[in-house]
């Protein structure tokens, strides 16, 4: 499961544009690791939100991913995300976590923070789906 | 106010990275181009939901910013994005409208288009706020 | 389609109890009616959100139900809710309007009126899914 | 604050129509029940989402009621909620907990469970916010 995971992440072009790593790899848990890149700003200086929305969000995804059967992808169906504080920091965490796994509607959580922070700087709620045999979606 | 908003669209590397153009704005409604980048993929090929999100995110921001007074820098709180299909494509067109603008909070609907589509792709409800004299934000 | 709707709509007990009514029902679009309630307010007097929520999203439901099959149920994945102004008024109008449906997912936007008034005091963005052959789950 | 906070939900007559009740509250967390009741029903028998959300909503406005300033009221500004299984159950418990809370807007995430189920049937994500002095918004 790890390697099907570590795979897919591999394959996501704006991962490694943003320079996202993944940390850890755990039944329904998954974490990224993010550093702050001036290219990624918004007008504050601060990292803009859709790096972080898109790191929560493949973090969330891949979670979902881990408790899939071997023949699904993932795609994300939807997602809510709150702006707690600015991304003021250096690195940063975001964390995945499967609140429920249904027949194909995964629901998972994600928490990013900020440095040695122990509070989020954003949370989402994120819906995905598993697919199986649709063409031009691999796992 | 056309001035302002795209002078705060300028100071937004995120924006400046993915390739992103204000296209138009008017009180209450802007519009945001972006063209597909394989650096911005997600691992199926297509622009990466983050992507897609930063910049619907933009549109709604400075939807929100547009009808806010001179003095006011505005913030996400949150939104949420629907993916309703893949980003496929080669032209995207993202719009922010103002649903209603309150006295701090302003709501917004974001629409994500892919070439001459007339259905969207991805849509946003996205939560703004002005904020006034807040060390570190600028308008 | 319309008697599908109307019989499924009849059997939510939720419904008749807060007083709604179906309005209008077209392909793809559905407008609920509902009176001001004294049992159904908040602390401040207002209709409680969770009115306002439980008839928005019967309104996008039914409005995603009625472009699914005939043999399909629908259930309520998720949704965004915002709530602009109190619920002050008399009389409310509630419509909800498919963006997109997909094979199973169906993403409808909802609008809450209140009296004459032509900016919602509520907006929703819904998920909504079919079902097929699922115990207990009537259409 | 426990008592402003009983005060508060004893004026929400929906609560009292809904038949919930306030189980405890502590700062930044709050912890309410809700039996099933066939009045209050979707077309499948389940309780309906409309009442889980609206005590969902006023779990997450009463943890963020609960470290608020004395004068301050609290209003839901958003929430997005994941149905994630139906309300099966005789006997429900929401609860509300303040993940963050800023200078005015306060994020919660509340979860609702069946029975004695430790997994939620559905889990909420909510933006509240403090007013002050408003006409009409008593706290």
């Amino acid at each position: 499961m790890r390697g099907r995971v570590q795979a897919s992440f591999d394959r996501q072009a704006m991962m490694a544009t943003l320079g996202a790593e993944l940390v850890s790899v755990e039944p329904g848990r998954v974490e990224v690791a993010l550093r702050h890149d001036a290219r990624f700003t918004q007008q504050h200086g601060f990292l803009h939100a859709g790096a972080v929305a898109a790191v929560l969000d493949s973090a969330c995804g891949y979670a979902a991913f881990s408790v899939m059967p071997p023949n699904a992808a993932v795609l994300t169906v939807s997602y809510a995300i709150n702006l707690l504080a600015p991304a003021a920091g250096k690195q940063f965490r975001m964390t995945g976590t499967v609140t429920r796994a249904g027949r194909t509607i995964v629901v998972c959580r994600g928490d990013a923070f900020a440095d040695t922070a122990t509070t989020p700087f954003a949370i989402m709620q994120a819906t995905l789906t598993a697919v199986y045999d649709r063409p031009g979606i691999k796992h």
